[in-house]
């Protein structure tokens, strides 16, 4: 059997732990190192943070620094923020440290439209120390985004993109259930979403990633951000939501390209939503269709960033996108 | 506007033509050779083979070194033939003058399990040269292997795999009804079967694809074919099939991994079927399903031919299959 690959984990909240275990249970992967700024996880073991029942032999490092101290990984992975400017500086450092990155960044899975600055950069440095960064995951990464343009391969023409991805929040964790807005009032939700604080990061990626896979010049993307108003008492990990309370949310991102729309991407999270489920459509001569069913975005988010990790310490170097990707597959079991 | 790729065309059957076609309506692509064996075409005017209404100026040729005679193309689009041992003199013809090649050849979209020796062989000519060689297609090469191995991207493990593709034969070509058997009588069909001139070509391709994609050591992969009886009067192309004649096909192939069953490849083809439509099931601790609907096999698998030209361009040198493969997107329109 081969060495097994070499893994800092990089950031521990509730999706670095997911990848965390999801790795311990693959026979070639094995855990050297760990990073995060939680003053109650440094100095634990990995083993312990991730609640996998046995000690990993690995203590949390407050920064990057220290950790590479201990021991050089082959390949980081990373899950600290969503938001590309202020996770650059890892970024950054990370490349120059000549190390292979797969993130769950999400304003990093394609960055090359909203953060052309900060993706030059990121490049930049990967390519210098000959590595590859990549940013991948359900949504954005997969189910919005490189599903669709994975399946127009197969039509002559593609005139125009929707994709409708719904999420049932009851069956979710309760961070998730939080950061949509469940159980808020409508006022509430009108005041978060007023200062930015409401919304799933991503969605004008993913419409920046189908642009460039088509082949079209993206002039702009609109968001809609609107609450879903519970019709009567649900339940949800916060407790019990009343009738007109916050149950969810409904987001839609518009794509134009030569004046119109030809993306839209629609994400409803909401409580005991009925309909859930991954649909694209593809317009054309020959529209395709598809619905798939059992992807739930923590644990998926999770296995598609372990599945990348062979392709990333193999892909040319840079910051790579799902478009340069082969097939990220489950190996192994 | 960058230079058109050059192409050229090696095979002017039904698919060949599709693909000729399809090359037409894309102004980055430019047909400039063309070969086939059929002596009523050798000498026609491409755009009168591929019935375009309009001269391209390209005389088809009888064969390949004829037609590099007039112009050397940046690739070329082969769809002679679905066997390999067969084909494999044009393969290394191709490699060995440099061209690379997207091709239909069902077995050589994954060679390395069925027929690993002339894999090796093209694999070897194709590097010797630095050019890369990819066969697709719908089925083999997208529909029942890649898709499933992609999908396979967001589950943290897969323990079996099955893929069903059902084809409503009533709308494809007259061709294709007469090579699955439409018509024929339950003797005939077995007769023909035990001839081996039936049954479609590639599951076991796309079995050992699923495997290699899934890390999973393939033992062996055996195959059943049924005929699909009609229960009354049917209409078809060949004209009216009597209750009691074939009206379809029914093809499992089913592979074996560590002693059991883990992939399992249902191919229905057949007149009038209600349930048309791609159907992948992924087993494992969380199963994930989809259902994709559109994909009529001879315009996609001209759609995926054309696609995969830009990437076949920039692939490493050697035999690639779709493993190997970005996204092959329908750019540009």
């Amino acid at each position: 059997m081969p060495q097994p690959i070499r893994l800092l984990h990089y950031g521990l909240g509730p999706i670095g732990v997911r990848i965390a275990r999801l790795t311990a249970s693959r026979p070639n992967l094995s855990s050297i190192g760990a990073v995060d700024i939680d003053p109650a996880k440094i100095g634990q073991d990995l083993g312990a943070v991730t609640e996998l029942g046995q000690p990993l032999g690995v203590l949390v490092q407050p920064d990057l620094k220290t950790a590479l101290k201990v021991q050089k990984p082959d390949i980081v992975l990373h899950a600290t923020g969503s938001h590309l400017p202020s996770v650059l500086p890892q970024f950054l450092e990370l490349a120059e440290a000549g190390l292979p990155v797969v993130s769950t960044c999400e304003e990093l899975s394609y960055p090359w439209f909203h953060h052309a600055d900060e993706a030059r950069s990121i490049d930049g440095a990967a390519r210098r120390r000959g590595i590859a960064i990549l940013s991948t995951g359900i949504n954005p990464g997969f189910m919005m985004d490189t599903l669709a343009i994975t399946l127009s391969g197969v039509c002559p023409a593609v005139s125009a993109v929707r994709v409708r991805r719904v999420v049932d929040l009851s069956v979710r964790r309760q961070q998730l259930q939080q950061k949509v807005g469940v159980k808020l009032t409508s006022a509430e939700f009108a005041a978060r979403k007023a200062e930015g604080k409401l919304g799933h990061i991503g969605l004008p990626e993913s419409v920046a990633m189908i642009a460039a896979g088509l082949g079209w010049p993206l002039e702009r993307v609109e968001q809609t951000l609107e609450a879903v108003i519970a019709p009567v008492r649900l339940d949800s990990a916060l407790g019990p939501v009343a009738a007109g309370q916050v149950q969810g949310q409904h987001q839609i991102a518009h794509g134009f390209v030569g004046g119109r729309e030809r993306i839209t991407l629609e994400l409803k999270m909401a409580l005991q939503a009925p309909d859930a489920g991954d649909f694209v459509e593809l317009d054309g001569p020959e529209p395709v269709s598809s619905a798939v069913h059992g992807v739930q975005g923590d644990i998926a988010t999770a296995a598609i960033i372990v599945n990348a990790i062979p392709h990333v310490l193999t892909a040319a170097p840079g910051l790579r996108t799902m478009l340069d990707m082969p097939p990220l597959r489950s190996v192994g079991i």
